[in-house]
């Protein structure tokens, strides 16, 4: 058997994981405690802290579940949804599209508003669909990181509040890498993941619910369908009581403390300009290389950038060139996307100059 | 923000997480590299290898849920239970008892087959239940966690399989400690987690599902209720397909890797034994010191040792003293035990003499 410490080093600029800086890969090591530890509670008090300080919101009921991005979405739809409840969906890439699987999957009645590969929802039509189907929960994709598109969910609120909905936001991309304002867009539940833009390994999904949604939650009328992903016990765990529910994934949450320490102390405005300025230079750089973007212009993330590839090229053994010569991962399409697209990414810790000039001199060389 | 390099170091002898050795540790800090890495996916294989020789298992569909042993028990019941499925459990502990509560929300019509706390599940009450009720899953905690009785999982495939029946049997605090031989006792579902006899921290639940379980996975007539445990899903991700599915907590598959190579050195035999040496010291240290067991006599577990705390004393009190004083964690008693009883983990790389006689030498000094 070979042994972990022969894996090879990449740089990860592919969809997540994103490059993990040392000193959180250092935090991960820590050796164990307990999970009712009372030094290991006060750390989870920490993460808490942070957490709302990226989501942007005072919400009490923030943590960690502990699963990756795809449990955290798990946890938001079928805690607020019950069998029969009226879901709109924004679909435009494969995140909306799982957002609805998960829906129906609850039971939900679901609706879907489309949107083509590579556009943004529209917030007109969203709207409309609200108002004529009045849904339980409106579920959007912040960042839709199978296209590279940001979605409107600023401003949505209001039609989701009008009657009387819940908007659920998923944030695996965006969060610390562009605004998320959790409070100030009115988004009742919103979860993450560890390994985009906290620059952190994969395994914890960042969740903030708003007090309406825990209202909401506290009316179901059946039980959550999931023991494992119940906010109503999971709470008592992350909350005063700190009653055992199931044990944490201690050194992850090391992980992520050390993550948002870090976020802490560049600041988030610094962190968004940092993405954003990488984003720019990527763009610079494939303009030069002929590259056009597969995502329409004014719409982009910054730290999703889908690129198409040249027409007459194997996708597929550009990247694994790129793996294996240079070390330096890249996503493939996914979906409408397959087999003609890049995904490079510029997450956290490797949103950088030096991240985008590896990336773009290797591609010159490779492509020419 | 206090650093997580300020957490102080603990000797975990609770029950669980373990203690985790510095090569595990090691491997969870490497650096991260992407889930479809060919690096990655071969090291994936390996823990699949790994896992199949823990659970004596031949089993293809063998691997590690991205989630703490709770998520594994939610995925085994969630998989192989419809809505209205007679589902019987054994109950004699908190894990039994969850056990019983994730196949309720699971739609099952749940009977349960219950021992005091402290003792083990009738064998006999069991197959006589089985026969009655014809269930179309039996689920028994096979290492009571809660309580530290061993539950007979040996010969009782024969009654389910009667009936057509499904065996599934949690494993988590009995996995890489004592016996588990999932192909020999005909066990059709098994899971346990990470951070018990294998010395790994939480965050991963292996799993193993037998042809028979697979069978009737695939003859299901509804989706599987969770997308994010959904097993037909996830085996394309483990499989040859390689599709992705969610993005797999990667450093924690390094540490499970690592764990198990460790496993792998040592031997299962000589593991076993260690446990059971471990086991033998603490027994005649305790009778020592006048504590009794509070789990019958020839079925206890020898990874976990449920201790009566003697009359008058603050079990709690004396417990944060050993932690505080002594830097070792033991764990207080649950449910029917709460306030009453200790739980001492000799688990993993915790199963040593030098650990045994850290625990009762300070235990010694504090009840003086």
């Amino acid at each position: 058997m070979p042994s972990v410490s022969d894996l090879p080093r990449r740089l990860c600029l592919g969809p997540g994981p994103s490059p993990v800086p040392p000193r959180v890969l250092a935090a991960l090591a820590h050796p164990t405690v307990g999970h009712l530890d009372p030094a290991f509670l006060a750390l989870m008090d920490d993460v808490r802290a942070g957490l709302r300080h990226v989501f942007a919101t005072t919400n009490p009921m923030t943590l960690a579940v502990s699963g990756t991005g795809s449990a955290g979405m798990e946890a938001a739809i079928v805690n607020l949804v019950e069998p029969g409840d009226r879901v709109l969906v924004g679909v435009n890439g494969v995140f909306g599209g799982r957002l609805a699987e998960v829906a129906r999957r609850a039971g939900a009645a679901v609706t879907t508003v489309d949107a083509p590969w590579g556009q943004p929802l529209d917030r007109e039509e969203l709207e409309r669909a609200i108002a004529r189907h009045a849904p339980h929960v409106v579920a959007v994709v912040h960042a839709e990181t199978s296209t590279g598109v940001v979605n409107p969910v600023a401003g949505l609120a209001e039609a989701v509040r009008a009657h009387d909905g819940l908007l659920v936001v998923d944030c695996v991309t965006s969060l610390a890498g562009m605004a998320v304002e959790v409070d100030a867009w009115g988004i009742d539940a919103a979860y993450s993941g560890t390994q985009k833009c906290l620059s952190c390994p994969p395994g914890l999904a960042p969740l903030t619910l708003s007090p309406r949604a825990v209202a909401r939650l506290e009316r179901r009328t059946r039980p959550v369908p999931s023991w494992y992903l119940d906010l109503t016990l999971l709470r008592s765990y992350w909350g005063d009581e700190r009653a055992y529910h199931h044990t944490a994934p201690i050194n992850m949450l090391y992980a992520l403390h050390e993550a948002l320490a870090i976020v802490g102390e560049e600041g988030l405005a610094a962190r968004f300009e940092r993405h954003r300025a990488a984003h720019d230079r990527l763009t610079a750089a494939l303009d030069d290389l002929g590259l056009p973007f597969v995502s329409a212009a004014g719409h982009r993330l910054p730290m999703l950038n889908a690129v198409a590839a040249p027409a007459g090229v194997d996708e597929a053994a550009v990247r694994r060139r790129l793996l294996d010569e240079r070390g330096i991962e890249i996503g493939g399409g996914l979906g409408a996307f397959k087999g003609r697209a890049w995904r490079i990414g510029l997450m956290g810790h490797g949103a950088t100059a030096e991240a985008v000039d590896a990336v773009t001199g290797a591609l010159r060389d490779l492509l020419a």
